[in-house]
C-alpha cells in the first residue's frame, strides 16, 4: 500500500492506451495535481495543451478487462486563487429563438480563497456585477483508456468514464470505473472549484488542483457505465446524447447494479426508484451528455 | 377573501375551456378534494373516469390572458389510508436491450400512514419483499385552460400547466401559471403521496387527496411557462419532449424570469445558473416531459 | 354514393368534436376548398383566423372507435395566383452557433402558375433573387377528432393526424386514419403548393385550393398512426418530438401492418426494411414531427 | 496520377492515426478490397477482427489540417457470391412496448449474383420465406484520421467521416472530406451489397468488395462535415445523436456549402431548402446517427 507522489511532466488530451506514467498496486494511494482546462498549472503559466488536459495514465497492476477500479477521491483542493469561466450560456441550452442581451462568450476570471472555501467574481457588464460562491470542488475528468485501444477526446465522455462534468465526483466519493484494458490506465483532471448541474456555460471555476486517491481493483464485476457511491447515495452515471438516452444507461445501470451486488431484484428496484429515486444532470454542455441516477442507501439493504 | 368549500360533482379529463364548476375572487381560498389517478375518490368507490381526472375549473374573476394565477398551495393530504403504483418500470427509461427479470407492469397497493407519515408496500414478488418510505405529498396535475380553445388531455403537459408529475408541486410552494382564457379556468388533480424523481414507473403512490390553496392574481405577467417558488429556490418548469427541448424551455424561462422581476441580467444569470444553478427531472413518462431549472434564492437578490 | 359540394363558412383551428359541418355515407364524394394556412381564401381576403383554419368537420355516417377512413385524394390544385412562405430557416433547425447572414423571418410572396405548374419568387434581399420550381400541390393538415374529446391545435399533430406536414399527401394518395370518436370528424386545411422535406421554413408555399376525396370506412382494423398508400409505396406516419420517436412509431406502425394485412411476419419484414426500406422526414418544425416510414409495394405481396 | 494497387495485410477498427500503408498523390487511383463487417474477405475466410475492419490509412501527400480530401469513387463490386445481414429490427428503432413475434436477432446468409444484380435470401422462419432484392452497393465506412490524435472506433462516425452506413456512398458519388492531420489518413470499408435508410436491423447486406477511387486535394477549404456530390445532388451528411442533432449539422453545411461554393446566400438557401430540399437518414443504428441534407443541382447555379 504505496503512496505515491506523482508530479506530471506531460498531459493528454485524450482517454486512450498511451505509455503509462506511473504504475501502482491496487491499495496504493497517489498524490498528484492537475492542470486547469486551458492547461494552465498551480504557477498559472501554460503547462499543458488546452482542452482538458489529464494527469496520468496510471497502470494499475493485475487490471484487466471485465474488472472494475475502485478509486476514492480523499482530496480535491486548488492549488492557486484563481480560476475561470465562460460567461454565457452555451445556445443550444436555450430555447433556439432566445437571444441574450449580452455579446458572445468569453472568459470571466474569479479570485478563489480557499480559507474561506469562496470564490468570487466581479463582472461590471452584468447586473447584479458581484457574486460569491461557495467551492465544491471536483473533477470534470475521470476515466480508463477506453475499449480497443480506441483514442477518444477529453471533450466527450462514454463507459470508460472521461469529461463527464458532475460535481459529486468530490472529495469523499468513490468512482467506481469499468476495465477495458490491461492496466486500467486511469486519468485525472479538469478540476472546477464549483459548478452547477448541467455545466450550462460549458466550463465550471476552471482551476487547478491537488489531489490524493486510493485505488482498489475488484475482479470479475458485471458493470458497463461508471458508478459513484458517496456516503448517503449509490449513484449509477450514463454518458450519450441525447439526456433521454444517458437518462437510459443510467437507470439501467442501477437497476443492474441493485440486482447483482444488493440483493434488490428489478421489481423491487421499480418500487424503491419509482417513489424514491433521484437523478441529477451532470452536463449538458458536452458531446455526451451525462445523467446521475440515484437512490439513497437507505432504501437498499 | 372568501373562503370556498367546494365538493366536486364533476371531473375533467382534459384541460380545456370548460363551463366552471365554481366562480372564485382573487385573494380567495379553495378548500376541496381530488379523486385518484384512476378515478377513485375518499372512499375508494370509483367518482370519475380513469385518467387523472380534475377538480375543477375554478374561474378566476378578472383574469385575462397575459395574466399570472398565483396559487399558493397550502394543504395537500392523502384522504384514504391506501393508495397505487404500478410495478415497473416503464420500457423507453430503461435501454432497449434490458428485458428485466419480472413480467409485464401491473398495479401495487400501498397502506398510507398519515399520522406516522409513511407509505408501506409488502411484494411478495419482490425481493426484498418490503418496503415503507416517507410521504411527501404533491399534486400530478396542476393547470389552467389552454390556449385557443383547446381541451388537451390530462396525459401530457404543456406551457399551461397540466400533467407535470414534479414532486415539488408541494405544500408551501407557490404555482404560478401563465393565463390564456377569460377567467383563466384553473384545474387540480393527480395526487401522489410521494413520487420519485422522473415518475418512471408511470406513477407516484396515486391517492385521493384533501386540498386547500388561495388564489391571487398579477396582471400582464410575462411569463411563458409554469413557475414555481418554494422557501429557498426560484423554479421554471419546461414540459416537451424529449429532455433535451423540456430543459431548454426551462432554462430560457427561469433567465427570463430573473431578468423581468429579480434584477438579474441575462449576464448575470449565466454566471449563477453555470455555478449554482440546479435541475430537476419532473418526470420523464408522460407525452411530455418535466424538467425544472432551479436557482436558489440566495443567489438572487 | 353521392357527391357533396360544400363551400365552408365556418373554419376550426384544433381538430376536435365539433358539430359536424356536413353528414357523409361511406363511398361519398366530397368537392370542397380549404384556406390558406394564415386564413386567406380564393380571393386573396381573410375568411378564417391564422393558424391553418380547417374545412369541416365531416361526420361519417357508421364510424366508430376502432375504425379506419380511408380517403381518396383526388384534387388539391391551387385556386388563386399566389401564396406565401417564410423567408428563412427556423433556428432549431440549423447548428445552435449558426448565425445566418439575414435578417429574422418575414413572408415572401410567391406567384404560382397553374397552367405551367411553377411557383416562382423573387427576393431582391437574396442572391441569386429568382427561384422558379415546380408545383407539387399537398395538404398539411389532414385528421379526425383526437380521442377523449380532446381539442388540439392545428399547430400539431398526433395518433389523429393532424398538422403533419408531409409532401406525399398529395393527390393519388388514399389516407388512413384511426376513428377515435363516432362519426370520425374529418377535417382537412393547409393547402401547400410545395414544400420540401422537413418544413423547415415553417411553411410550404401556403395557397387556398380546391379539393375533391372521396372516404370510405373500414370497420375494426388495429391500426394505431395514419397511414398513407401510393400508386408504388405502403407509408406509415409516426407524429412526435424528437425525430428518434417520430421513427420509432412510424417504424412499429408499418411492421404492424404488413403483418396484420399483407402477411409479412416480423422477421420477414426486418429483411425487407432492413434492406429496402425507406424512410421520409415529413417536417422537423412543428411542435410535433412528422416521419413516414415506406415500403415499395415490390417487396411486399 | 499513378495508379496503386494494394493489398491490404493489416486493417484497423478505429479511425485514427496510424502508420500509413500506402502513401499517394493528389490525383492518383487506388485499386484495392475490403473485408466484410465481420472481418472476412474475398474467399470467406477471416482476414480481420471484426468490427468492420478497415482498408488503409493511405496518406494523401501535402494534404493538410483545413484542407479537404475529394474522393471520386469508381468502383465498389462485392468480389464473392454472398454477405450476411442481421434478422431482426434494433429494439431502439421500434417503440418501447413493441414485442416482436420472433426470437433474438441473428445472423441471416444471403446469395449475391452479381452479374443478375441480386441478393437473395430464403429463412424458412421467415413469412414470406424468400426475398430477392437488387443490389446498390455501398461502402459503410469512409473517414480519415480524427482531430488531435484520436483513434475512434469504427462502429461510429464523426466530422472526420466514420461508419456513416449512407447508401449514396456509391460508385459515382463523390466525397468530400475534412482533413484533420498531417496527409489525411484516408479508410474505408464495410461495404454493403445493400441497404435501406436508416440501417434498422444493424447491417446492409454485408460482404467483401472491390474498390477503385481517385483522390484529390483541395486546399483550404471550410468545411465542418464529411459532403458528397452525385450526378444530381449536392449533400452534406450530420453524425450525432439524436436525429435532430444530426439534421441541424447537416442542414448548417448545407447551407455553408451553398454560400461559401455556389454563390447561393443564406436567405436563397432558406427559400431552396424550404420549397424543395430533401432529406435522407443515413443511419439510425450506430452510436451517431447520420442525416443527409440535400438539394438537387438543378435549383443551384
Amino acid at each position: 500500500m504505496a503512496e505515491h507522489r506523482f508530479e506530471p511532466s506531460a498531459y493528454y488530451n485524450s482517454f486512450g492506451s498511451y505509455e503509462p506514467e506511473l504504475s501502482i498496486a491496487p491499495g496504493d494511494r497517489v498524490v498528484t495535481t492537475t492542470a486547469d482546462a486551458g492547461g494552465f498549472g498551480q504557477s498559472g503559466e501554460r503547462v499543458a495543451k488546452p482542452g482538458n488536459p489529464l494527469t496520468g495514465p496510471f497502470v494499475v497492476e493485475g487490471a484487466e478487462p471485465g474488472d472494475q477500479l475502485v478509486i476514492q477521491l480523499e482530496t480535491i483542493v486548488p492549488n492557486r486563487d484563481n480560476g475561470f469561466t465562460v460567461g454565457s450560456i452555451a445556445p443550444h441550452i436555450v430555447d433556439g429563438d432566445f437571444v441574450p442581451d449580452l455579446p458572445a462568450r468569453d472568459l470571466m476570471r474569479w479570485s478563489v480563497d480557499i480559507e474561506a472555501g469562496t470564490a468570487s467574481l466581479r463582472d461590471d457588464t452584468a447586473t447584479p456585477a458581484d457574486l460569491t460562491v461557495p467551492i465544491a470542488p471536483m473533477l470534470g475528468c475521470i476515466g480508463v483508456a477506453p475499449a480497443g485501444g480506441q483514442a477518444i477526446s477529453t471533450a466527450t465522455s462514454g463507459p470508460y468514464g472521461g469529461n463527464m462534468d458532475y460535481r459529486l465526483v468530490a472529495p469523499g466519493a468513490t468512482v467506481l470505473l469499468p476495465v477495458f484494458t490491461e492496466g486500467a490506465l486511469l486519468f485525472v483532471g479538469d478540476g472546477h472549484a464549483a459548478q452547477g448541474d448541467g455545466e450550462i456555460v460549458g466550463t465550471g471555476i476552471e482551476i487547478s488542483m491537488d489531489v490524493a486517491f486510493t485505488v482498489e481493483l475488484r475482479k470479475g464485476i458485471e458493470a458497463r457505465w461508471p458508478r459513484l457511491e458517496t456516503a448517503t447515495h449509490l449513484i449509477a452515471l450514463g454518458n450519450a446524447r441525447p439526456l433521454d438516452q444517458a437518462l437510459q444507461h443510467a437507470t439501467t445501470e442501477l437497476v443492474r447494479w441493485l440486482a447483482a451486488e444488493h440483493g434488490v431484484d428489478n421489481r423491487a428496484a421499480a418500487h424503491r426508484l419509482g417513489q424514491v429515486g433521484e437523478y441529477d444532470i451532470g452536463n449538458v454542455f458536452d458531446p455526451a451528455y451525462t445523467v446521475a441516477a440515484k437512490i439513497a442507501k437507505a432504501w437498499v439493504g
